[in-house]
C-alpha cells in the first residue's frame, strides 16, 4: 500500500537509481563532474529524454547540481541536513505552523539525545565536549566565539548519542529554528545569558561524562526550558510568528 | 554565521519567496495553474531568466510541478511528509546508514509521542483511536485491513500528541522505514503477530485514554521492542541492510 516500492519504477527512475549507485560505488566526491551525456547514454542504454528526466530528478533531490555555461553539466552534490531543514520549513509554512512549535520539538528531542549520549558517548566525544565547554568558559566576553561554541555543544551532544538518524533530525530542526531566529532577532546573548548557558552546559557535560542518562536528560530539559523562557520574554512576537521559508541557493563552488 | 538569512538574497530568491507568499495568501489549492509567464513578469518586474530561475527553485523544493506539453506550465503542489522522507533517505544512503538505525529512531520517537498524546489528546482523537483499535480487533483474519489500521493507529497517536513538528518528523521516519520494509520484505503479519500487535495497541490506547503519560510511553516502548525483535528474527538480513533510495515520481494529477 503506502511503500514507495509498491508500484513499478519508470525507466528514468531506474536510471536515477543507477546513477546514485555509481556515485556511491565510485565514491565520487562532491563537485565531481559526471560523464558526458553521450557517455551516459551509452552506459545506461536509454534515450536522451529519459536520461535528462533522470538527471533532473536527481537535481531536484539535491544529488546533482547542473552547472550552466560553456563548461557546464551535472556535478555531484552531497545531500545534507540543511536540505532536510528546508523541506521541513516549507511543509511547516504550508501548514501554518508557529515558531513556538519548532522550539517545542527541540525541547522534546534534545533531552533524549542527551540521555542517549550519557549511555553511548565514547572517550574522544567526551573530550570534545569538555573542550567545547572550556572554550565557552573562556569566551564569556566574546559573543561570536561563545555563540559558535554554543551551537557546537549541541551538535556534539547529538553526535555522542550514537543515533545517526536522530542526529540528522536534530540538525534539521536546529536549522529550522536557527533560520527563523536569525531572520527575526539579534542572535547575541547578553553576558548574563552566556553565564547561565555555560552553567547548564557544564551540568549536561558532567552528567554525560558520569554516564547518568536521567541527569543528562533532566539537565538538557532544564537548559532548554530556561532558554525558551528567555527568548520568549525577550522576543515575545516570536511565539506567534509563523515558520517561513528563506530560499537558500548555494554559493557557486 | 549559520543562519540562512545571514546573507543578502538573490533576485530570483526574492521572487521565489513572493510566489510562495502568493500561493499561501491566495490559498491556491494543489493543482492550481500559476499565471502565464507574461503575467508573472509583469507582476514581479524581473527578467525572464530570473523568473525561470525562481520557478525552477520552487519546482526543486516540491512547491510547483512543471507540466510539459501544449497545456503545460507551473502548477501548485503541496510539500508533504514523503518529501521529507525522501530527503532523509538520500542523506542516510549517502552516509551509509543501516536500516536498524531507522528502527532505533522510531523506537526513540514514538514513545515520546505516546506520552504527549496521553497529555494532549482531545476527545475526538480518543474516539478515533478507539475506533481504530476496534477495527483491528475485528480484522484479525484480514491481513490488508489489519495492516492499514495498524499504520493508522500510529498516525493517530502522532496526531494526538499535539506537536505538528514531531508529528511530521515521525511520519517522515515512518515513511523511510516503510519504504525499506516494503522493498525488502513481505509486509504481512502472521495471525499470531496480529494478535500481539492488537494487545499492545489496546494497552497504549488505554494508557492514553487514562491520561497516563508514563504508562503510554512504556507501552509504546514495549510494543516497538517487541516488533523490532519479531522483524529482526524473521528478516535477519534487514539489520545490516543499508538505507537505499527508491525514486518516486508522482502519478500525473
Amino acid at each position: 500500500m503506502a511503500g514507495p516500492a509498491a508500484r513499478a519504477m519508470k525507466q528514468s527512475e531506474i536510471v536515477a537509481r543507477q546513477i546514485v549507485a555509481q556515485i556511491l560505488g565510485d565514491r565520487l566526491a562532491e563537485g565531481t563532474r559526471l560523464p558526458t551525456e553521450r557517455a551516459m547514454l551509452e552506459t545506461y542504454q536509454v534515450g536522451r529524454s529519459t536520461l535528462r528526466e533522470a538527471l533532473r530528478m536527481l537535481e531536484s533531490r539535491g544529488i546533482l547540481s547542473i552547472r550552466t555555461g560553456r563548461d557546464g553539466g551535472p556535478v555531484v552534490r552531497r545531500p545534507r541536513a540543511s536540505d532536510l531543514g528546508e523541506a521541513m520549513t516549507l511543509i511547516l509554512q504550508f501548514e501554518g505552523i508557529e515558531f513556538a512549535e519548532v522550539f517545542a520539538a527541540r525541547q522534546a528531542l534534545e533531552p533524549i539525545l542527551a540521555g542517549l549520549a550519557a549511555e553511548h558517548a565514547e572517550h574522544s566525544e567526551l573530550e570534545e565536549l569538555r573542550g567545547c565547554v572550556d572554550r565557552m568558559a573562556s569566551s564569556l566576553d566574546e559573543s561570536a566565539v561563545f555563540h559558535a561554541e554554543n551551537l557546537r555543544f549541541h551538535e556534539l551532544v547529538a553526535r555522542a548519542a550514537g543515533s545517526p538518524v536522530l542526529e540528522l533530525i536534530s540538525h534539521a530542526v536546529e536549522w529550522v529554528a536557527d533560520g527563523i531566529a536569525f531572520g527575526a532577532v539579534d542572535a547575541g546573548f547578553s553576558q548574563g545569558a552566556r553565564q547561565v548557558a555555560l552553567t547548564w552546559h557544564e551540568r549536561i557535560h558532567a552528567a554525560i561524562a558520569a554516564g547518568d542518562a536521567v541527569a543528562a536528560t533532566a539537565a538538557m530539559e532544564g537548559h532548554l526550558e530556561d532558554s525558551r523562557e528567555a527568548w520568549m520574554s525577550r522576543y515575545s512576537d516570536l511565539t506567534q510568528r509563523l515558520v517561513e521559508w528563506t530560499p537558500l541557493t548555494e554559493a557557486p563552488a
